[in-house]
């Protein structure tokens, strides 16, 4: 089978070399052309930063391009971890020529933008018909959620499915590279947590909804239930730690509840693609787990499982906590984004 | 006036230090003894940990005591932040003869022990003729609440009595001073936190409700709404930062639930008591705050006041959110001890 | 006493904050004027960063003026902990028409500008003579040292004198308040240490010598022996820690070393200036100290002695090692700019 | 070939956990017998910390043993991280019976026990036939070097080959894992670091002179230089970095140990031991590392390389500098005493 030729934008900040690291030896997509902003027309290699996951010279040899839809060659797919502000201005101009998947936050709540996670709302692909037709584009636009949100819905698609949402209160304890780099300072963070991220809030209460809303004629009919979020920064170099309390129609048992996160699969398990984890929910039965250090990197594809623990009911009737961890960089960024082109690929929507 | 003697019980554990540091120089109290384990028989100053807060040489020079009644010399009350098991048998003993404040959980919940937050519930302390009565003691036995208790308490107070609480789901992030020492390994929190503290979601859940109860006939009746708990340990040495989500009877409206906690003060504010804070709940304006190294301190006692911050409707109606700092060492602990000792001698409690 | 008038460049930086913290109801001077850069025609208040120490409302209500001699009024004293580059243009220009005390690094090695620690080399103040002369300036230009050097010139001296320097290895544990605001990304330092600070080596092996070196017609010639040093950055906020070896002409009792170290006193004690420790150096028993968050604050000015630990011998002969531990913050930067300004201020220097 | 059958003391501590871990699959060894103290009689999978490294099912299903040589059942070779008062006792009981491999400190000086760094000193392990024969054992004790020590001797052995050493001083930056669980309180390491871990001196002075001395009739005559140690414990979950000065016979020339280093080879490499990694030393050319997180996992077998940077000459004539990283855990604890028992094999010693 000849791969798909792909291009990473923004491909020196610290998701963009996730999306480098994913794509190497990977058995649909071949790295096509990197683009970047300050480091354009030096080597790839020499712009990454220290932390950077490995990389070799095949992808460290390519010339860091300009982010323009111009100066990229052709290619089949377009993956943007663009700023917002830069996304808002040129993922529609790279979809009049490309496929785009993007983890940008600039297009995500636009009516006719698929927001995927392809476990939880494949359908929602349906959106790029009217789309293209709209926009008069050759190529398309999907975005995937804010990083905490990814492991969030994952966990309420299952627990929406089978006792429906009235009400979710979350808690995070967010780790620091989801700020990108240089991110946030030292001298913030040592012996301190900040109960504060810029926009956060609003992203993780309102993007939810639009994942488990129902797809209907050219738009999401957003889910009904309501969300509550208080978002803390920790100390953590990787993975979002979330504590989640619902209230629920149906009674939350607890018993009930873990059997349906173990059960849960999605349609890149059944299509086995390459990243998709054998489980995309892993409940731990450990009463002091999740913790990112330790969990952030189980399961059969390292950082896309998300990791639960902690299931419990009350207090009162109805309602039920739990506590999860999903890797911020992986399941809640580049990793998401692969999957779900992934899956495009297999449902013929790549070429 | 002359002084009460006192004897502060573990005296040299981290909470025992943090009495000794603050009832040096006690415009009330004079330190007359200490009680220890492994090192009766020493002198105090050459057991104390690295991490002590300032102690001075009359203190250091008091010969550890075994922590028995009976090895205590004549004193006018006594401080125990014995742990558990021990506070559990020792303190009913130690009431026997000898006036006794608690920030030990073992006894928090008995039916005629009244649990104090000076500015709170006072009026509880009339649970202490029937419990004198009851057990024949010539002393008396008051608890204070859990660390993270505290805190909590002295924010839903106003908030319950100016729009009535209805449900309170609280996820705390907790210093590793509120374990004790050795307490948490590094091994343990560098670059991670854990989502679970043994015995600690129990206590935040009912202690509460017995504070802002109604003390009746020798009892107190709980209050009425339900509290739901998520607690983490993070890498911080004190402060406990706690984002609380209410469900209000009346609507949540940030400007007046800000006035509320602002304008809050309590009996100890009246009374002018020496480790009453001018202002028990400080409100900060920044949209960052409040952060446990930057916040801890502040107010005109260091660590008697609580800090709040983001205070914010939502979401759905007569629901909000805020976040609250708290010193877990001194307003969770050896503060509020002495707090309420000083209007336990203000009331004539202690003769 | 009429106090003298002072402007703080850079005020908005986190050293420029530590001058306002410290100038506030200082006996012989008076904050007239600060300068920013972002921040100019802002009120002070408004720039403070979040970790900024306590600063008042007259402080807070001064506007922050461009960092340029036209723009400041007229004053007495100028402080500037101007970066760099800004340092070497601008100190210049602004020592036209003012006495300024820099501890930015960009003249320290000036062949006329005086490298000043109070209590080590107040006799280099005679370098302003030819300087003033050499330059036309109405002011003068002072340089205090680098924040590493100056813990270590401090502990060197009484060492030279009294056995000799051949030859000084230091190894350093710095905090990340030495690299400002933002500084140091949590990123790079969680479950880290960072071998290397760019040019940190250099003037930690070259102002010590000129420090510690003999003032002659115009120019200090410097000491004769050899510094090596090997820099790490940490996970702390304030104080730098560093472990120093020392080869000496005679042979390093530690006994005699500690009393050396203990006995060491400079004309700022004698002269009992306001910002004056009673003892610059500080030798603290215990077998594992000094450390950072236990000891940058002790003393009679706090952040103002050094702290040293671990004396001992060898290995070999005429060899020994200790640990050091000095506020980089305060003694490191404004600390020392403002104890030689207030030397200056008492040899009638500023007039 | 059959593998032999090898027993793990003390295996439910940090570094035993790792020693099972890195025996799972090895192709010489099998895991026979598990032993440990407050486990004894559980399965070895309930006994782990939540820390150890991935450990599959046949090994948690071992059942844990009291650590006796009669409880032991017949193994070719035992391995033993015993702390220090229970290896001194029970290493040479283990040894009458058994080949015993220890990296416990209790023996390793002893003047008949080999102290063996497989690339450095092979040659020492004659010492064993004047050992068996002395103590009439059928098995042998072997020791391997501390943590800190390891890191250290393999970049010392190149050094002195080349440039002949003459003294050494190191200081050193230790991750809590060297401590062992629960090892030291995060209360005493957030925002500090501490300048001392006891006995750790006296062993880096001392061990590697018995490392890189020479082998005569039954006993080392020690290296002639020396040695001084600064060590510190920073907040890092693993590997040691050292920052080392060294005076030497020879000019220090940067590029010649650069090359000398890279080109260092040993007995393990030329056998291609299973756990040698390709090289034992690497250089990095990045001017800020190696560092802890970033580094201490890299070649070819992750965590048996030490990494090396910032190699430079001087201060003066005949002396440089470097900083290396060595992971403590692996190459300074477990790997190494595999890799010796793996060369000990080799050569029929555990036959």
């Amino acid at each position: 089978m000849k791969k798909l030729r792909v291009a990473v934008l923004a491909a020196t900040g610290i998701v963009g070399q996730r999306y480098v690291h994913m794509l190497q030896d990977h058995p649909f997509f071949e790295l096509a052309a990197l683009t970047g902003n300050a480091s354009v027309g030096k080597r790839y290699g020499a712009s990454l930063t220290a932390n950077a996951p490995p990389i070799g010279e095949e992808a460290r040899n390519l010339k860091v391009l300009p982010t323009s839809p111009d100066a990229v060659p052709d290619v089949d797919l377009v993956f943007s971890p663009l700023p917002t502000e830069a996304a808002k201005k040129l993922e529609p101009q790279f979809a009049r020529r490309f496929n785009v998947v993007s983890d940008a936050s600039a297009n995500r709540m636009a009516e006719d933008v698929p927001l995927i996670i392809p476990e939880v709302n494949p359908s929602h692909l349906v959106l790029l018909g009217p789309q293209k037709e709209r926009h008069h584009w050759r190529g398309s636009l999907v975005s995937t959620p804010n990083c905490t949100v990814t492991g969030l819905a994952l966990v309420l698609k299952p627990l929406h499915d089978a006792l429906g949402l009235k009400k979710v209160v979350v808690s995070t304890l967010q780790a620091v590279s989801g700020a990108g780099y240089p991110g946030v300072p030292s001298l913030d963070l040592i012996d301190n947590v900040i109960p504060y991220i810029e926009y956060e809030e609003q992203k993780v209460e309102s993007e939810p909804l639009k994942i488990l809303g129902e797809v209907g004629e050219g738009a999401v009919s957003p889910a009904k239930f309501e969300i509550g979020a208080m978002v803390h920064r920790v100390s953590t170099t990787e993975g979002h730690l979330e504590s989640v309390y619902v209230e629920t129609e149906e009674e939350f048992d607890a018993d009930r509840v873990v059997d349906e996160l173990r059960g849960f699969r999605g349609e890149p398990q059944e299509l086995g693609l390459p990243t998709a984890p054998r489980e995309p929910v892993i409940v731990t039965p450990e009463v002091d787990r999740p913790q990112p250090r330790l969990d952030r990197d189980v399961g059969t594809v390292p950082g896309m499982s998300v990791v639960v623990g902690r299931v419990r009911a009350g207090p009162g009737r109805n309602s039920g906590r739990l506590t999860l961890l999903a890797h911020n960089s992986i399941r809640g960024a580049a990793g998401s984004a692969i999957l779900t082109a992934e899956l495009m690929h297999k449902r013929g929507l790549l070429e």
